[in-house]
């Protein structure tokens, strides 16, 4: 048993994003996307919703476009989103467009620190008294988007009031506890001072965190949601007792990722250890092969074990990201590449599946099984329906910023970074730098006392071919805000050589789990999903790393009864689907043949397919149409070329069917 | 064309349940659990729920059991079942129990004649104002209960009880028009007025149903449920112009039973045609292979077409025996076996699947697949749940006394004559005597001038062997109110020889649509699944009816995504279902081999299954449990001999999974 299942060890600390510049590729295309058209589309729509309007504080009863008690966290989302892409894409306009949010936020803040539109406008005598009204939830959408706005641009001041908000949170909940509750009932809060903390240092975020997560699910009093479960918020029971993943998912998602936040920060074995129970809990019997979470739209909640219907699916986009959120705080604990491997996942299937490929439209919910005529029956029993074509703007419209600012923030996944201390975590060892995600891209970091530079080239995920070239004490320093590195022209310049150029370290490489035999063109210890080299690294070194992309009939488990005779296909990292677009109809009825051969996979490019993809080809036979709704079983088959596409490209053409999971013979 | 396609030629009028005797196999044995069992039974329910002393009126503020706008539609379901039973199974404990009812009922009566334990009670300024609320529902189930207690006893007090309360409704809804609304908002009176008048002879209570059917769906003020669309309540059109069934399905079943019954007492062939065409929309694109309709929770409705899920199926008991309802109304009109044929699924399956065997527990919905494990999802979308186990009483207990009053009057089923004309209609051919339905029974009833007792011989529906004894001329008479045939013993017995022995007629024998091949030892006609045989029948002649009953896998149309790729098992009228108890776990990835030799079915009569059944036994396979949620597809597969049993015994043993469409390879 690795030391690592004892007690917390070294921690791989994500390079952030500002030094892991995008420079082409799959991601390059999306944050390209994302800056153009999703970020002022985003601010339209919310400004047209009056989500903007509400930050002035000045609604009044008769006007339209009520505050909601969740306003301001959309608003912060888009600030946040927006933020990342500055960085990279500085846009006076934007700039412009946050500052004015954060003018009128300077201008509605209390005397205490106060900020919220819908009590400040709505409901001003009832601050602290609704546990369920997403209170601390906005002030830590908020709080996120000031760390992500002063890191981008150095400006304090939005930081500076968040702060001060934060400040009266603390005074509030853990020196008055004045308020009529003790923890939120929307996580969040915990997570953004985590990401205070790490800001500013100051260390009473770090604490008031601990104390949120500490109170819940010790106070049935708190319970506040008549209409579910106390497990719908994560009050079943104490944090560190919990042991399978409960409720809705996004609070689910958020409160773990502040719980292994602060597994790590504090030691806390009980901790660490319910984040592992509820993981497995997640990836053995709650996820679907696309990453999605959350089977049943009661409650945007996890149903039972190996319960996951496609039709129904309810994985909602943010639920994905949430997940994938969580992955990575695991990851800076314990360097297995499952975690990585999820948030792949989710990076190219579940999670991406909620943008449209024009980046201005978004699906709340991504079912893994469509057909429009059976739209009736969602909408029947769904108060909002589930559109059949991606939408601008949701009345609930967490979505759209969230997706934006996973995509604009997409290099902090790529990297972690341990000052020492291999996979064993024993002292004395060489320093360590882990690879979980491979894009093509220019990493800038200080590492082992030495300015190193990374550069990645690649198609993945269309092909498992990376290259890793290694800059050692390259020519740039990376200031804290990264405005120099953040200019174009960055990548891998090559400097003078000698002996500073060297660099001992151990790169671990993520083997991804899809992929059965990696290649690496140096010897590798492997690991836990990671391929680690260890060794004196000279400027200029270069790792080839191939990781070939087969396709792969998947299976679920026996116990999964929607899947039962199915198989979903994968390549890579890429999860497909087949959309009526190019198959037409009666979709859930195609049956690949038993040998693989029989299929005939071909993976194919095709620069006009869904903006450029990897579509697969393959032969089936689906049953030819007759009139009686029964009959005695006579099946007349016809024979078809399959065409299935990514399945985060579904929705994107005219409206028909789709379906993942496909018959197999 | 048939002339029958385009007006209304003669009509094939049952024979009422009082002039056929069950005698014993399935049904007899079902009769006497519904009178041993369920009448008591559910008496005891409704009086511990407050439904009977709701009758008292004198339920007050702070009593339990407020009364409900459903409860007198509950009492007199009741009464209605009970009635039926008492026929041929005298109780005198029973009939006190009725006689005290409407004791209640009597001396509840307003000076008007209106009776509404709800609104006298609760909101006695109310009346006739609020549409939705279940008035002439409540009103139509007394009437029913009225007439079929007069049938059986021939007490006329609350049959002219029920006459003053039609009369009061006419004078509302047809003279003053002083109600609130023009047509109920849960159809029932209408079909319950056209028994009134069958039962009385008086034409105003079929013209005040032909009002509240012409008025339907033409007055847009009408639709009341704000939730829902107006096809909740078959608002959407007129009636005679509707083309596809919508809406909430137990109130589609009882209007199109009183518009079947009305177009053919009217002869308007709009009606019909709008028959014909909702009936088609059913059959061939909404009805589950159980006989099960309702596809949508929400709003207890029809939903898309070809939308059939199977684990959500709500396919609410009563919606099955309403559509039976129809069915048999358009018998009447339409000498087609398919109306027969589905009457009979639901006798068999949809309908039956709703009782216990022992007759005290019941199903309110009726799913095609079931684990116990995935309740918590359909508790989290609905109120109420859904029980996993029967249970004794609902809240909404509609079900149990429409089983209950199904069962007790099965005979009525049975048969159905005209008096002239044969499948052509035309003028001069000798009168018509049907069998739609197989069951161990005699019939004693005055057919074309003659005394007519038919005795059925068969152990139906488990062997297709069928025997008709004809008997001209039998010794006794058949009162109206049946006593003299209620006592033991009428059964066939020998009348005198002679001329008088004899009668020319055409019987036609129904040949079931699950049968491939029908025999029969004389000569037929076949048409419109009927064999017809015209002769002068002797006393004593025997027709011998040989339905052969195979093991038959059935394929839905391949627009039914959800059935894909799975058969389901059917032998003669009887749907199978595999269940847990017999067959462990994860029976939705059960495997049928290609080759029906491979399955090697096998029918077997079990004494000990389920009070005695014909089990099927086959070979089937299915995966290995294996511990990852996913994996490369890799199937490895146990061999196993599955037990089938009757869709409708499901859910009488053990908790445990249940799936009637099993994996055809």
């Amino acid at each position: 048993m690795d030391k690592s299942e004892n007690k917390i060890g070294k921690v791989f600390k994500p390079v952030p994003y500002r030094e892991v510049r995008i420079t082409g590729g799959f991601w390059k295309a999306w944050q390209d996307v994302a800056a153009e058209r999703t970020v002022p589309a985003v601010y339209r729509q919310f400004e047209q919703t009056g989500r903007f309007f509400a930050l002035t504080h000045e609604w009044r009863e008769g006007d339209p476009h009520k505050p909601h008690i969740f306003y301001d966290s959309d608003a912060a989302k888009w600030i946040e989103g927006a933020a990342y892409s500055l960085f990279f894409r500085p846009d006076a306009e934007t700039e412009r467009r946050i500052e004015a949010l954060i003018d009128l936020i300077e201008a509605g803040m209390s005397a205490e620190g106060y900020f919220n539109s819908y009590y400040q406008t709505i409901e001003p005598h009832a601050r602290w008294t609704r546990r369920e009204n997403h209170e601390l939830y906005c002030a830590g959408h908020l709080i996120e988007a000031a760390t992500a706005y002063y890191e981008a641009t150095g400006k304090r001041r939005f930081l500076d009031l968040m702060r001060r908000f934060a400040e009266y949170i603390r005074r509030t909940f853990a020196v008055e506890r004045s308020a009529k509750f003790e923890t939120p009932g929307h996580e969040e809060i915990e997570l953004a001072l985590v990401r205070l903390w790490q800001c500013t240092g100051e260390r009473q975020w770090l604490e008031l965190a601990l104390r949120f997560v500490e109170r819940r699910g010790k106070n049935p009093e708190e319970h506040c949601f008549g209409w579910f479960s106390p497990s719908y918020a994560q009050d079943q029971a104490p944090v560190a007792e919990q042991g399978t993943a409960e409720g809705h998912v996004v609070r689910f998602g958020y409160l773990f990722t502040a719980v292994a936040d602060l597994a790590r920060e504090t030691g806390d074995m009980a901790l660490l250890a319910a984040c592992r129970r509820v993981w497995r809990d997640v990836c053995d019997r709650k996820l679907y092969v696309t990453g999605g979470v959350g089977n049943m739209k009661h409650g945007e909640a996890f149903g039972p074990a190996y319960f996951l219907p496609n039709f129904e699916a309810y994985t909602e986009t943010c639920a994905s990201i949430a997940l994938a959120f969580f992955a990575r705080r695991l990851l800076t604990i314990d360097p297995r590449g499952e975690y990585a491997d999820i948030a792949e996942l989710e990076f190219y299937n579940g999670a991406l599946a909620g943008i449209s490929l024009d980046g201005v439209g978004f699906f709340y919910e991504n079912p893994l099984s469509f057909r429009p005529s059976d739209q009736t029956f969602l909408n029947a029993h769904r108060a909002s329906g589930r559109p059949v074509r991606r939408v601008e703007v949701f009345d609930c419209s967490c979505c759209p910023p969230n997706i934006l600012r996973m995509i604009a923030s997409i290099g902090e996944w790529a990297y972690g970074v341990s000052e020492g201390g291999g996979p064993g975590q024993g002292g004395g060892e060489p320093p360590v730098l882990l690879v979980h995600h491979y894009l093509e891209s220019t990493a800038r970091l200080t590492f082992a006392g030495h300015m190193l530079t990374l550069r990645q080239e690649t198609r993945y995920p269309w092909d498992g071919k990376v290259s890793l070239t290694i800059r050692v004490d390259g020519a740039e320093s990376t200031g804290e805000n990264g405005a120099s590195v953040g200019a174009e022209g960055a990548s891998a310049e090559s400097t003078g050589g000698g002996a500073a150029s060297t660099i001992t370290c151990t790169i671990g490489l993520r083997a991804p789990g899809w992929c059965e035999s990696p290649k690496v063109n140096y010897e590798t210890v492997q690991k836990d999903g990671y391929l680690y080299i260890t060794r004196e690294w000279r400027d200029g070194d270069v790792i080839l790393l191939d990781l070939p992309m087969e396709v792969t009939e998947l299976e679920a488990n026996p116990y999964v009864s929607q899947d039962a005779g199915r198989v979903a296909l994968r390549r890579g990292p890429i999860v497909y689907c087949v959309e009526g677009a190019d198959n037409g109809e009666r979709l859930e009825d195609l049956l690949i043949p038993t040998n693989a051969a029989d299929a005939g996979y071909e993976a194919v490019w095709d620069d006009d397919l869904l903006g450029g993809a990897v579509a697969l080809r393959f032969s089936a036979a689906r049953r030819k149409p007759f009139s009686a709704l029964y009959r005695k079983w006579q099946p007349e088959y016809e024979q078809t070329r399959v065409t299935a596409i990514p399945y985060y490209a579904w929705g994107n053409r005219e409206e028909g069917e789709m379906t993942v999971w496909i018959r197999k013979a």
